[in-house]
This record gives structure tokens, C-alpha cells and sequence, in this order.
């Protein structure tokens, strides 16, 4: 299929009604780009995109309109099936390419594919069955985390091995699925590269961010990152690696851990080891949107459209809040705060554990 | 009528449908509310409105289910017919008061509230037939500008009267409506103050721009104007007069003169007369929304909601262009500048004069 260079007035097509597509749809609508929304039912970005459908993943006619009506189509999320992605690469421009997703769809996959990069990550082995948990305990020691292979996020899919926890009690909580095992990593800090590559192969990286998480969700995002220099070049120069090997065209997020382990001559030696990739626009790049002159949603679009990628510089240090759950009850006392900037995402329920919205505090003092 | 309280999930309703309804709905929906355009004709903000009503003005029952839709109204535009206004004020609240617009839709009523505040203004008399515009130019010589007193902009409905101009022609001209003779000004810049004001009488005003027009429309805005400290703090004062004087709550953009005249003894006199006030979002402070903390979009939700002002701090110095007509051809040549923030809003037809988009260069070296 012929693929034709992409104009504003064009559509964006977007997988995934959530919070990442409305920011989507919005930084299409900044360059004169029309958005439509692709989900099996109705969410966030659904208030402000131009067109919506509601359709499943699987619903092959519902795909095959979609992909006819828009120019280029993306998503929001990793989790979309190979399937849907196929049928709608036969019809139009799909970025990033599915290659990427089926990469991080898989953490034995993911992993595997790092480290042949020679990008390294936690020590991992596969896990089957309750008699390959054992052999994978009995090699990684505890405490180790068995994390269910797909379909995991927010710590979901997850659970601490440590002494005394029964192995097949482990195995079965995950209902059976395939798995890996991981080391634990008595790593510094959590940090986060959110860059971006354009079609040219063109790369672009904000100011690496330090995450902080709660109950396995990100809380707190600060950039820059407290990290040396050279540290934080080595992390953007990882999130290129992997990039360019996925011939990838977006914005990724690439989280990793930085240890720091003392040396005997009173130094500190740093690693920096590639926790996951998210093929997508990342929670903890949300600061682009108050904190620098491009947002990693209007470089995600600029990217997929084919267009020269803009500028990452930062206004100043930031620092941004999710808000999870009742944490947006707050949302009045938080307009008070001169300076502070303020997203709600427009859902109706304030579930535990759901992201409602996030904060960023620019000109933070270094 | 009582009104209530505005909360996050609720709907914004605004008259208009043009790129200042356009990115006033994209600014509620970071504010996690709903839009709801109302409009005459389809326009750039029904591509990134939550809900759309295509009504004429005088459509009372159109109206009044709108006005029953939404929680609060307010208009891109300052020519809304005062009985458009009368019948949404008795179904909800109405942001800014009708009483702004009242004193913006005619040249006379607004030149003789300002001066009415103390304000100067460009001398003026008012006109209403060949006769008195005689009279007129008698007392204020030429230059002079025959202006109708109202539905004028970007230069429309204006006639400069020169040596040798024929009265009785030039009256014609303006096809019998009810003018105004302003004397020429012989001005050294042209200034504008964007200025907010709360239901509560906060105030924040930007910093001051600077406006070049060509043909009659906004071509350049720089930000912070070049004028003395104490020429910015008199120029927001002004704008506080203003605004106090209306009970004003919402964005206002108030266009003046910087006249400077030199003294004899080789010092400058400074003097500010105000042109003309838009009750609305104004072109001129575009370059908010990638040069400042809270942009003037924002602002003026915040405002109509009844909720706090937000900072007003500059990230820099800026320019913002205003792209013109064709001007929008060279859209990817600006996406390749790095830095630059460009705005496109979506129209189908580059008519010659039609603004299209804009643009914004920040951190300029001042």
C-alpha cells in the first residue's frame, strides 16, 4: 500500500480512548490535525476528538472504516493485539511500527531483546511451571518477583518471593499464565528517558526524569533527574539503542534503575539497567506539557506525521503529581497554588488506584 | 436565577465557533471540563468541541436549550446581540457580564466610558450624518479616520479623510451607519495589556506586548513590550480601571497608544491612550499558550468558572506571528525551525486576510 505525506487538515487515528489519547487528540488539534478516537467504549479522550468509533479489537469491518478515514493511526497503549495492528497496517500508516509493540507486550521477549542489544536489565529467567519457579528461585535467590509475562501494569501480574513464601501458591496466583522471574535490584533511584524518533531517524530526549512510585503506580516524576552528566547521557544514549533497532517512529518510554555501588576507593560505580519500554507517550513525560517547549505529545504527533521533531528544551526544573484515586478532591486547593498546573482528564468516577489527572510545578529551586 | 458552583466534569457553553472557541475548549478540557460550541455555522472549534449547536442568534428556543446545557456561557467574539445575551443570562450566568459587550460594540459608548474612567483616548465626535462630519473634520483637521461605530474590525468600516478627500463621498462610503471622527495619533507603538480579573476582583495582567499591524490586522506581537517599567505598570492599571469599572470577570484585551513626545530639556513625555477593548480572548496574547505559565485561554476559564487566577510569569521574552492567508503554506518550513511553537487551527480555505494559524518564538535574547 502506497502511504502519502501527511497535511494538516489530515486525521490522526488513535487506539484507546484513555487520558493519553485525549492529550493526543489535543496536541493534533495545536497543528491543525483532525483526531479520531478507535476503543471499545466510551473514555476521556472522547470529549474532545474530532470523531470517535466505539469497536473492539477484534471487530474487522469496524478496523477497516477506521483505517480508511484517517491518515496515520497510533495508539495509547502497548497492550494492542498484533491481530488488530495487522489489519489495520494493510490499510494505512501504523506508528510506531507493531514490531515495537510485539517487543513490549512480553517481558520474556522484552528482555531478551535488551539484553542482545547488550542493554542490560534485572537478571530474568522463564517461568512455566511451578517446577521451573523452583529451579528459577533456587538460581536467583530471595527476595526475587515473579511477574506474569503480559498483560501486566501498575504491579499487576506481580508477586514478592521471599522467605518462607510457598512456590506453587506463588505459581497458581497468577492463574496459570507464563511468567518470568526477576531479581531483585537494590537499585538508587527509578529514572525514566522519554525521547522520541522521527521518521528520519532523527532522535530527540527530554531531560531524564526520576520517578517515584506507590503501590506500583508512578506518584511523583522530577526532571532533571538527580543523576551525573555521564549518567544521564548513558541513559539517553540506551533509549537510542533501542530506537534505532525498532526502526521506531514516536515518543518511548524507557525506565530503568540506576544502582550506585560504593567502591573501595571511596567513588561510587553507576549502572543503569532497562527496567521495561513503553512504545507510547509515557505518564512520566506529562511534565512536557507545562515544563518545555514541546510536549512529548505534540512530538509524538509531529513524529508519526512524518514532520521534523521540536524542540525538548526545559523552562526550568519541574516537578509532577499524579493524582490517583480522591486525589482529586484536591483539585480546587491545587488552583490555588500560584504557578502550579493543573490537568484533570474529565473521567466521572474516582476509583481507587485510577489516575484522574497530574500536577506540574515548574521553576522548581535545583 | 440561582447559579451555582462550577466543578470539574461540568460544560463550558461558548458563543462562536472560530479558533478562539477552538483553543478556549482545548484549555476547559485540561481543566477536565466538557465544551459545548454554540455557533451560526460550522467553524475550526467543532473539531475539538465536546458537544456543537449550529443556531442563528435569534433562535430563542436553540438558545435556550443551550443555555440549559451548560453551566456557565461565554463568547469569542464581543459583536453577541444584546438579546442573545438577555435570553441566556435568565437561564445561566454569563461571563463577562453583558455590560462589557455593551460598551464594546460601539465606538461611541466605549471612547465616552473610557474618557468617563478618566482614560484618555484618541479625540473623537461623533458623526452622524454628512453634516456634522464636517463639522468634525473642522475641529479636528486631517488625517482623520471616519470609523462606523460598530461591527468594525481588522479594519473594516474605517476611511482615513486626507487633504482633498470628498466629506459627502466618504460618508457615503460607509454606506449610512452611525460613526465616529477620531483625530489622527501620532504614536510611537502600539501596545496591548491582556489582563484577567476573578468573580472575586483578583487581577493578572502578562507581560505588556508590543503589536505591529499590517493592512489593518495583527501581524507581530512582542513580549515584554519595549516601554519603560513604569509605562507596563501604568498600562496594567489602566486595564485594572477597566475591568474594575465593568465588574469584569474573564480575559479582556486592552489595545492602546504609547505616544512619546519629546521635552525640551532632551527627556521624554510619556502618554498611554486606549484604542479600543476586546471583552475576550484577543490575538495578542497567543504567545501565552507556549510563553507562559498560564495561558490566556486557561485564564479566562478559570475566571468564568469562578475559580482561582493562575501565574502569569513569562517563560522569556517572545514574538508571536500571526499567519495570514497563504502564510500557511509554509507551515513545514516553520516546524523545521527549532523552538518554535506553531499553531494551526484547522480551516479548510486560505482567503487572503483569513488568519489561519500563528506562531511563537520563545526565549528570544532580549
Amino acid at each position: 500500500m502506497a502511504l502519502r505525506s501527511i497535511h494538516p487538515g489530515d486525521t490522526i487515528g488513535i487506539l484507546g480512548g484513555g487520558q493519553l489519547g485525549r492529550m493526543l487528540a489535543v496536541a493534533a488539534s495545536r497543528l491543525g490535525l483532525r483526531s479520531h478516537i478507535y476503543a471499545p467504549e466510551s473514555g476521556p479522550a472522547f470529549d474532545i476528538a474530532t470523531e470517535y468509533t466505539i469497536g473492539s479489537y477484534d471487530d474487522q469491518a469496524a478496523l477497516t472504516r477506521f483505517a480508511d478515514q484517517v491518515a496515520v493511526v497510533t495508539y495509547e497503549f502497548e497492550n494492542v493485539p498484533a491481530s488488530t495492528a495487522a489489519i489495520l497496517q494493510s490499510r494505512c500508516a501504523v506508528h510506531p511500527n507493531p514490531n515495537a509493540l510485539s517487543k513490549s507486550q512480553d517481558r520474556l521477549i522484552e528482555k531478551t531483546f535488551l539484553n542482545s542489544l547488550g542493554i542490560p536489565t534485572a537478571p530474568f529467567l522463564q517461568v512455566d511451571d511451578a517446577g521451573s519457579l523452583a529451579r528459577a528461585v533456587g538460581q536467583l535467590g530471595r527476595p526475587s518477583i515473579l511477574k506474569s509475562r503480559c498483560l501486566g501494569y501498575d504491579g499487576k501480574g506481580q508477586s514478592l518471593i521471599k522467605e518462607g513464601s510457598d512456590l506453587a501458591v506463588t505459581f497458581r496466583s497468577l492463574g496459570g499464565q507464563l511468567a518470568i522471574l526477576e531479581g531483585m535490584v537494590d537499585f538508587t533511584r527509578e529514572i525514566s528517558v522519554i525521547a522520541a524518533r522521527g521518521i528520519d531517524g532523527s532522535f530527540a530526549a527530554w531531560d531524564i526524569c526520576e520517578n517515584v512510585h506507590e503501590h506500583h503506580i508512578l506518584a511523583v516524576t522530577r526532571a532533571p533527574a538527580n543523576v551525573p552528566a555521564q549518567i544521564a547521557e548513558k541513559a539517553s544514549a540506551i533509549a537510542r539503542t533501542i530506537l534505532d533497532a525498532l526502526d521506531y517512529v514516536g515518543v518511548m518510554g524507557v525506565e530503568m534503575f540506576h544502582v550506585e555501588k560504593a567502591r573501595l576507593d571511596g567513588g561510587k560505580d553507576h549502572h543503569l539497567l532497562v527496567n521495561e519500554i513503553a512504545p507510547r507517550v509515557h505518564n512520566s513525560g506529562h511534565w512536557t506539557l507545562d515544563g518545555a517547549v514541546t510536549s512529548q505529545f505534540e512530538q509524538h504527533i509531529r513524529a508519526i506525521c512524518g514532520w521534523p521533531l521540536g524542540s525538548t528544551k526545559a523552562h526550568g526544573p519541574v516537578e509532577m503529581r499524579n493524582l490517583i484515586g480522591n486525589d482529586v478532591d484536591m483539585w480546587l486547593e491545587l488552583l490555588k497554588e500560584p504557578g502550579l498546573c493543573l490537568h484533570l482528564y474529565g473521567k466521572h468516577e474516582a476509583r481507587p488506584g485510577r489516575k484522574m489527572g497530574h500536577f506540574t510545578r515548574i521553576y522548581l529551586k535545583p
